[in-house]
């Protein structure tokens, strides 16, 4: 299939400059791109690749300065990323998925499968699971005992969905994801040992949630743990038992959330941050990565760094001067010198 | 199933202020519980709930000032957790494993399974593994050869117990943990490449070990990797090749330690905690979260924080003055200009 | 099978202190190994041990001090790791795989599986995929579409390596790792919600690559995400879309990589490192756990240490001043009262 520069443009809404007739048949990266492939310009850094690739075609932002130099043809858009969405849906709304359950996988007794879904090998189905309209169960996934999936979510193979679990519509769990397993709950006995705190509640995905490659959410201990709709987690990451998210935040690879926190909407979370339990984190806050966050955010849209988490500027000002420490003590050892000499001879 | 408050505080060897006869059939959290349910009051921070909530029953501390206006019944313990936790033990203790193994399963020659164990669907044994009483092995877990699993042990989903793992009694292997992997070890050859050391080691886990969804432990290169008993460990928690981990230490999510260090028993880590190789790690010493530790911890009892890691009221302290930095650089200098002048002055 | 002191030494070029027909028929730790038993000394600090130990040999740096009260027999050798990696592959040389498909496999139609590969039960292959010579294929792995995997790889058990992967020669993908699952990416739609950006590049690794277990990769949105030949990577590694790893990079356990940036060769990371996006680290970059790394490493052999990460020495000798910064603020607070009083002396 090939599609043309005067399609897309079509399609995004955007401008073209250079010739409108130029066709293209796949995608690929702005390096590595050859004459009938579509690449983008994403980031500023990559600019001079305008010059040098051989695309056929580039998506750039119409805030780009033009150059003689570039033989590609452009399409100019106001929010590049956003246009790439669009045209990749545009590509892959022409693929369907075909509906069936493999002979390979097991089903237990009293599962409610739609005939639209489809189940791959190796996949186990426990009692009183329901699984929705086009959904996608792919290989060796866990589906436990009363789990829902709702209409069109995908499970990629390897995925463990624990007992009672609920997902929404539109989700997407990616492979080797644990959703739903006991939470990391003990009490400590006088006797010298932890005794296991069951977990009861269950954890909550509402719609077009996604969640990254091997991360791990646990269920309530007697409560939920809920994760509301729009919310994208990364790879790595761990949600403990009873928190909350609020919708469309957006939280990168390998952070951490301990048990009970309330995380608002439109927050986001640069990777490897760590939230401690208990805590309320107010709506657009935003954490800049490796962030610890030891107490609560009560300030909207806070911008927060540092370990621990402070207000973002006042912790680069404040590593600013750390960086000065070894000559602000040898300021320090001269000014002692000084006044005591000048005490000194005050006393003389 | 409804039990009654009468019940449940001779279970716990609680005292009831309220309706000794009020009956509840199922757990919930605190602030969605309805009336036929039973709840816990775990953390202060939740007490206003004690008066809003539905629940017809509330488990709460001992120490708790009791109010008027709480509708529900309580039950007053000394130790909520700990309540719960044999709480919840009574409501399960009913439940039975029906053992036997799954069709779908595949084992090879030479494998030694009890016939009170349970396996699932596309399990696979490998030879010379040794399976005890009790034991359930859930969908598509891999077993290696010569691994030995104590009784009454639980392997959930997608677990890989890698060859020639031991494992003890009443141990919980969490969804798609990896246990007994070979470690990261590599000899630099002077060509200038890497040339992986194996593992001949193993890991062994003790009694009543839990080890959290996703979390990776690597087997010795000569020597084994230990995991005393009564240790609990979080998801995505990493424990490199030969380390020691002593009885009854409890590690928080994603926390890594690296090769051949030993830690004490009774620890406590913070979640995302470091610890480089080769170090000692004293008994009871307790770990802020997402704190490094770079040296050796000699003194029992010990309370670290920090990258790296120092004591926990020094970093404490010294993180007030970090935050006052920029301050601190003002006033040094306005001091030098001072200095200077009463120094000037005095040379007149 | 015994193998001794005198052959031991040829195949490691070393040199015997003892007895050279002492023979041994195992490998063990330092500490535990029992007189038919091998060991090493691999670091000063067990050198305690060398006395202790009843291993029959013991595999020692040569530039050690010779000690009367040692019974085991020594051979000496260079580099202690490099000669433990050459004794184990000599070990391992005699064990040879069995090729062969399980029945208990599921391979899609139009795949091509060398007759020299070995697939083990409960793997998915799924259409387009090329398998080559002696390529073991453990238990319940997915191959996705168009995979390749090169001669004498490893894919251990639950590894999901994604659609259109490639994966070199002699490469091991631990227990549990997904390669090529689409990237963290969206584009933020102005109504009020995340577009997902499909990720139509993929993820090459070349020859002699290893993937620690649980670790997970992310295929690139348009260009690749490549990891370059040698590089060794530990468990629970976070790689983003479009990041390239140069030649004979090691990288620790827990460290993440945001998207685009690219790493030289030689370099080596701590465990929980984490790097920002669209960075260049420059060659043989050495980095302590846990640092932060928020801006390009220009030059080649830099040493980084921090959050965010600075220069090696720089990072330890500003700490050392933090963990004094009380004291530090007492000092300035007297030197303010001194001055201002020799002030007021002045004004008199």
């Amino acid at each position: 299939m090939k599609i043309t520069a005067n399609d897309i443009a079509i399609i995004l809404d955007g401008k073209i400059v250079g010739n409108p007739d130029k066709a293209v048949s796949s995608p690929s990266g702005i390096e590595d791109a050859s004459e009938d492939q579509i690449t983008f310009l994403g980031n500023p850094k990559y600019e001079k690749y305008l010059v040098e690739t051989n695309a056929g075609i580039i998506i750039v932002p119409s805030s780009i300065t033009l150059n003689n130099q570039i033989k590609s043809t452009l399409i100019l858009v106001e929010d590049v990323y956003l246009a790439l969405a669009k045209l990749f849906q545009a590509f892959e709304g022409g693929q369907s998925m075909e509906p069936g359950i493999s002979e390979k996988s097991n089903l237990e007794p009293g599962v409610l499968i739609s005939n639209k879904a489809k189940i791959d090998a190796y996949v186990t189905v426990e009692e009183g699971a329901v699984i929705g309209d086009g959904v996608h169960i792919k290989s060796n996934v866990h589906i436990g005992k009363h789990v829902i999936i709702g209409e069109g979510s995908i499970i990629h193979s390897g995925a463990r969905i624990m007992d009672r679990t609920e997902i929404g519509r539109n989700c997407i769990i990616n492979p080797n994801a644990v959703i739903g397993s006991e939470g990391f709950g003990y009490a400590f006995d006088p006797k010298g040992y932890y005794v296991k705190i069951p977990h009861m509640g269950k954890v909550i995905l509402q719609d077009n949630v996604e969640i990254g490659s091997n991360s791990t959410i646990d269920r309530g201990s007697m409560g939920n743990t809920l994760i509301m709709k729009g919310v994208k987690i990364d790879n790595l990451v761990h949600i403990a038992h009873n928190v909350t998210i609020g919708e469309h935040t957006a939280i990168a690879a390998q952070t951490g959330i301990a048990g009970s926190t309330k995380i608002g909407k439109y927050c986001r979370f640069g990777g490897q941050t760590g939230i401690v339990g208990h805590l309320n984190i107010a709506d657009r806050t935003e954490v800049q990565a490796q962030s610890g966050i030891a107490s609560s955010v009560k300030e909207e849209g806070s911008k927060l760094f540092g370990y621990p988490a402070i207000n973002y500027m006042n912790y680069v000002k404040s590593f600013t001067v750390f960086k000065k420490l070894p000559e602000l003590l040898k300021k320090i050892h001269r000014l002692e010198k000084l006044v005591d000499k000048l005490q000194s001879a005050k006393g003389e």
